[in-house]
């Protein structure tokens, strides 16, 4: 599964130009630790924020995402607010379908809806190639962003093969994904086929934002909990690893030191695949971290995971909505659970909420920037 | 958490007058193994069924629980036409919460909806006792039932305190049951006096089914997935000990004998949970099966749950629209699996889709009884 590709930044990319290469995001995500713990939040741009819905009226989702001046300014929103470690790049998980020229659209309440559902060999074949050029707008959005955030570092991201081909297969959103499933198991050469068009897709999106300034990137499987592992191994995961061997040899120097951009990977619901999310099946290390769903607490991730990922998590949101008492607990026990690990980021254990009082937020990561990790008891009990 | 209390049997009940005592199904739960292996499907009554269709027609979903020929007629169609080892009593999670006075409709396409959600300590207080006279269109259903079932067992069901206070809280369904985990964590008094009463409620309506003739009775935890493995130990496992404990010292003797009527838990998409579906945090065994998801492998269930449970499951119903072929593979997988536990009874790993085609289930039912799982390899691989 390794690659010899090498992708080299251009001379202007934080990374290379030092901007973003000794953030304390980037270095944590490498393995270091310091005495505070950076911190974002899975979804810190869009629905919470008074300022994005006032953005967002008469802008459909999509457009939204492929403005470039609204994408760099709805990623900006949360960092100017919250004083988080990094901006998640403003994108949905279909972006880089719609980009393709596949018939899709957001649908407000529903999510993404297809005209036409993938589900035969000829559907999987009429697929599009995403031609490069119409990366533009990412790319554009991705730059004015990188421009603004100086030496706070953009995350790229990407859904997924697995999560694509399950939008595809379903013709939208659905439970468990059955239809997916069902043509993973009933007809591997479709399946198989589909999930190659998907990979490639996806390491072009992540390719194009990291290529264009994103000093990380993060791939979401947000369905693969719905198969069981040796599904997950089979069928799934190695299309995951070619999508992230499009961007895993992206190197540049520190001096005399050759570092890579950090690559993370995150999956929800997912305890039964979670140590497969450091290797994806290859036998090595895929991903530089791995976020953790709030289900599973860090020390439990620590011992699955190993000691070579940085973790990335995992504050219940369902406690944004508690007193402020029990979030500023349960941020001191993932803090000390994160311990475990050989670095860690701050996050939540899944999106923000959209009710979400954003003030929260900010108040949140203050109090994760106040806490040294070093005073923390390192081992501890999460609820 | 053990209790003292049993229940006697009446004589008519078909465990003490030998009419089910000695059936396929509930040897198995009590870990008695055949040559052959019983099986019934979850949500095998209803929607995937023409005649169910038929029979709805101008009902309500509560009417048509609540109706005792109704729900018997419904309860007995897929036994006629499968020949499944077992009837599932058919009605809803939310019936007992109907029949205390909690204002409930269940909408077409949404699912139940609470005119006032449970929120706070008063609400909780506000919520009615459940009158054991309410309780009669559900005895009254079950001994019509059992009068037509003759030798094939009546499974009664009831879903778990948590599960039925997710809906409460939220005031319908919702995705990871956000704003009761929040008042879980927030509010401990106000949720443990909630759980207390869901407990309550679920006891009653399991015994009321055992007491008129069910045969073995399913704890569902649908939703218990969105929980962390000491969130549902801490707080939401005594409250399903709790409501299991009114049921589970109910006995009947078989010559010098002493049997206890079967009791099985079951929940969705909980990876991280499944040891404690065994004994409920209480220490004991409080079930004599555990019902699995299909993303767990049967072989591994029974490492994680030990030997003195039966499993039950766990096909996995994205097969049902596979070629046939597929199907029979899976059957056959999942059957040389299940001989890693001290008995099996098949079921699906979730329930049967809407969308089903009711003689797939028949053959598979054919099928599985015309193996012998003597003749197969006792370890395999699930996909």
């Amino acid at each position: 599964m390794s690659s010899d590709a090498r992708t080299v930044l251009s001379q202007s990319h934080p990374l290379v130009a030092g901007v973003t290469a000794d953030s304390a995001l980037v270095r944590a995500y490498q393995g270091v630790r310091h005495s505070t713990t950076p911190v974002w939040f899975m979804r810190q741009a869009g629905r919470s924020l008074p300022e994005y819905r006032d953005l967002r009226v008469g802008v459909r989702m999509l457009d939204a995402c492929l403005d470039p001046e609204l994408s760099s300014e709805i990623t900006l929103q949360p960092v100017r607010r919250h004083g988080v470690d990094a901006g998640i790049f403003f994108s949905d998980i279909v972006v880089p379908l719609k980009l393709a020229g596949v018939a899709v659209e957001i649908v407000a309440g529903k999510g993404p809806v297809f005209a036409n559902p993938v589900r035969t060999l000829a559907d999987v074949e009429a697929l599009p190639d995403l031609d490069p050029a119409a990366l533009a707008p990412v790319r554009e959005g991705v730059a004015l962003t990188v421009a603004q955030l100086g030496t706070t570092p953009l995350i790229g991201f990407a859904g997924a093969p697995f999560t694509l081909a399950a939008y595809l297969v379903e013709g939208g959103p659905s439970k468990d994904h059955i239809r997916a499933r069902t043509l993973m198991r009933s007809d591997p050469a479709t399946w198989s086929a589909l999930m190659d068009w998907t990979a490639r897709i996806t390491g072009q999106f992540l390719s194009a934002q990291i290529e264009a300034g994103a000093s990380a990137a993060q791939l979401f499987d947000s369905w693969a909990g719905s198969l069981s592992r040796a599904q997950y191994r089979a069928s799934v995961a190695p299309a995951s690893a070619q999508a992230l061997n499009s961007v895993r040899n992206t190197t540049y120097q520190v001096g005399d030191e050759t570092r890579t951009v950090p690559l993370i990977h995150f999956g929800l619901v997912s305890t039964q695949l979670l140590p497969d999310f450091r290797t994806l099946g290859t036998g090595e290390r895929m991903v530089d971290a791995v976020g953790v769903d709030y289900r599973t607490p860090l020390d439990e991730a620590a011992t699955l995971l190993g000691s070579d990922v940085t973790l990335q998590g995992n504050i219940d949101p369902a406690l944004l909505t508690a007193p402020w008492e029990r979030l500023a607990e349960e941020a001191h026990t993932v803090l000390a659970l994160g311990r475990s690990a050989r670095s860690h980021v701050a996050n939540l254990g899944h999106g923000v909420p959209p009710e979400t009082d954003p003030t929260v937020l900010t108040k949140l990561v203050e109090l994760i920037h106040s806490i040294d990790v070093r005073e923390l008891p390192s081992t501890g009990t999460q609820a």
